[in-house]
């Protein structure tokens, strides 16, 4: 293969495609070969920042929610009829056409959702108002009124590799709606994806110049640029977003910051939902599907998941059938279910991750070593089998409860007593989602109230 | 006057209030006698959280939030009958009986206002929803709603000097309504009034065992006992803020974290509020409620007030003239109506900073290194002149917009055209308070949008 057609991924500030001095090899997740270049420096992050509150920001201000919807909308529309395009580069990230659905499909998704929400929710003015007036003196001579207006500053998204698409879309389209231009940024390894549908945003030219800028490689000294107006939305790894939350723009200046880190999320199989009951076999599809939908790599997957003790052989041997039936492979095939990682360093952290959880249990099926992988040659691309742990003692099993396999990755668990499974659930300290698997209301009840 | 008659102030935990074995002498900021003891050290602070959590946090979760707003409306009806008692220990806090009606007052209206609100606007369940059923999938299987359920853990407020009783009922009110027991910490220089209120709520016996405790002195390890579940409200300077903030358990378990720190306030007069309208006497009197308003120690006080270049000698002359009516002394007196800063080490840090703003500009009224206080011996108490300062070049200030004297501390400052008057305001990066004082639409929209 000539190096000559493999595509260099710039950075794009003020208006235009950066210059490109370092290159990062980009390999394919499903056969190792180089598909593109991404671009590392190089870009002045303080001129990116003040293009993006000169050029784009007033812009996006001048315009109602209506107006930013439509431009959404458009978007969403010149997006998805280009989507085949996007899918063709998408498998070298390891997915699936299934996982297509989520990524692209989804990303064009919340453009539309966030579209329609805007026009039916909010007013057709540049401002906001948020609840009704209240008094604050009796004789009526001083009452108070909330307007939501849009801050001045920029909106800088720093995006996870697992969704480059739906990751980039989803921050954009809240961002835009409220009138702020926006800084994204890709993580590098499936950064061609993203920079693919930069690309076409940019072809389109619905939004207003300098709306949305791309930054490809490292963010050097972006933070430093920013003040009380900007928004840091962050989406990985804790220990990133620990750095992120202590630089001193976050620490002192006031720059707000979102982060969505890592999360054990649960799912409970209640115990009326025995086996033979729909709730039983929608767990049992539920815990399969979440393992190897985008090869486990979403952060709403199931990582824990609790079962009565009188139903855990019943569950394991359900789960296992299911498993058992899973295609890994190349991700154009037809054939197959589950795609590869998204790199080798990714396979490389969820081993070393699913050997801290072995500290807890033992394996009922997969090998984390070995997968055979359809249509791929042998040691090639970043597969890894669907593994599904047991633990037996979950109540002092400290790292299943603290440690995220970010993969194909699932611990099933027995729990004795709806209390019990509250406070196992629990010990994962939040999450983003837990599921709930009953038909009695009041297990139900007992179990949102709980966790 | 005998020290036996001073009273000792202890932290309650557990149920009961704890030994005191460090005491620290807290003196008038009147006439600087010793008016109480307050403990430091001996808090068993791991048990003091558990025991919100297992005792008061269950029976809080147990009643709606009709129950909870009962709760706090039977707590503002006791507090209320026995006012005339805080007012009167109140009064060495500096505050006159007009800064009571903020703090006393004040306070108990919080509750009742909550308490107003909750049987209005939530309902009469253990959860709130949260807006719409959002329909998730095409087919009407799968749907979401949000439901909003108390956290398991424990609120910790952190209280400020200047308000003790508002302060401390304005954080109770919705952590109580929301179903979260409470550990407040008031600030130790007017300690004795948010202990009187707190022995008032016991004493009163209506909020649930392990409702509230309280923190008087040092919290010690408090803070390493929180984890997830649990919020910390903190109210005070950005130094503080920032040390909290970066604490582990912020910083890595999640701990919720609501700061509301240092803010450089600003009103603007319109261009068309030119002397002799409404618009400009009201401006004049607000600068001047706003600086001697219990002494100039609100979060809420205007710093920085904004004229048109044409108006400046205009509003000075009118600043100064009503400043020259203030009365500063003893709060008991009828007379007086500016008391005193809450400590001589407060008084102290806003000298400190009005040298530094001085640094900007020169003093138009007041002297920062003498007062003749009404019915108080030459040199007792903390009692400050009000002081008017003048920035001619607002623009080339850095000092103004970054340094807040809290104190009767303000700058007049003049701005060409209402650009201008954005930009200048916007040098504070964001305030809890801005005003407008205009009768012109185009301007208030302007600024509004602009600031």
């Amino acid at each position: 293969m000539a190096v000559a057609t493999v595509p260099t991924l710039a950075s794009f500030s003020e208006g235009r495609w950066q210059e490109v001095r370092e290159r990062v090899e980009l390999p394919s997740a499903i056969d190792d070969r180089i598909v593109a270049l991404a671009a590392n420096g190089g870009v002045d992050f303080r001129a990116m920042v003040r293009y993006a509150k000169n050029t784009g920001g007033p812009v996006l201000r001048s315009l109602t929610f209506h107006q930013r919807a439509a431009l959404l909308r458009e978007l969403a529309t010149y997006i998805n009829e280009r989507k085949e395009t996007l899918y063709a580069i998408s498998y070298d990230t390891g997915a699936t056409k299934r996982d297509h659905f989520f990524d692209i499909d989804g990303g064009v998704g919340t453009l539309f959702s966030f579209s329609s929400k805007a026009r039916r929710e909010l007013p057709d003015e540049r401002f906001a108002l948020d609840g009704a007036i209240e008094p604050l003196s009796k004789n009526g001579t001083f009452a108070g009124r909330h307007l939501m207006l849009p801050l001045q500053g920029v909106a800088v998204h720093i995006n996870a590799y697992n969704f480059p698409c739906w990751g980039m879309l989803e921050k954009l389209a809240p961002a835009i709606l409220a009138g702020m231009p926006a800084i994204v940024k890709p993580a590098t390894a499936t950064s061609f994806v993203a920079h693919a549908v930069f690309a076409m945003i940019l072809e389109s030219g619905i939004l207003p110049e300098g709306a949305v800028q791309l930054v490809i490689g490292n963010t050097g000294d972006l933070l430093d640029h920013l003040g009380g107006q900007d928004v840091v939305s962050f989406t990985g790894s804790l220990e990133t977003s620990l750095k992120l939350r202590n630089h001193v723009a976050m620490a002192e200046r006031a720059v707000r910051f979102i982060a969505e880190r890592d999360s054990l999320n649960a799912a409970v199989l209640g115990p009326d939902a025995t086996p033979g009951t729909p709730e039983f076999d929608l767990f049992v599809k539920e815990v399969v599907k979440e393992m190897t939908s985008k090869a486990g790599q979403k952060c709403t997957a199931i990582r824990r998941a609790f079962v009565p003790r009188a139903s855990f052989e019943a569950a394991a041997a359900a789960i296992k059938e299911r498993l058992a039936k899973v295609v890994v492979g190349d991700p154009r095939l037809e054939s197959v279910t589950m795609g590869a990682l998204a790199s080798r360093g990714q396979r490389d952290s969820v081993r070393a991750e699913t050997v801290c959880l072995l500290k807890d249990g033992e394996i009922l099926f997969g090998d984390p070593a070995h997968v055979d992988a359809a249509g791929v040659g042998e040691g090639h691309g970043s597969f890894l089998s669907p593994i599904l742990l047991a633990c037996a003692h979950p109540r002092s099993a400290p790292n299943v409860h603290s440690v995220e396999a970010f993969g194909p990755v699932s611990t099933l668990m027995p729990y004795d007593g709806v209390d019990e499974a509250i406070e196992l659930v629990n010990r994962g300290e939040g999450s983003l989602v837990a599921s709930i698997y009953t038909y009695d209301a009041k297990v139900a009840d007992e179990l949102v109230q709980g966790i």
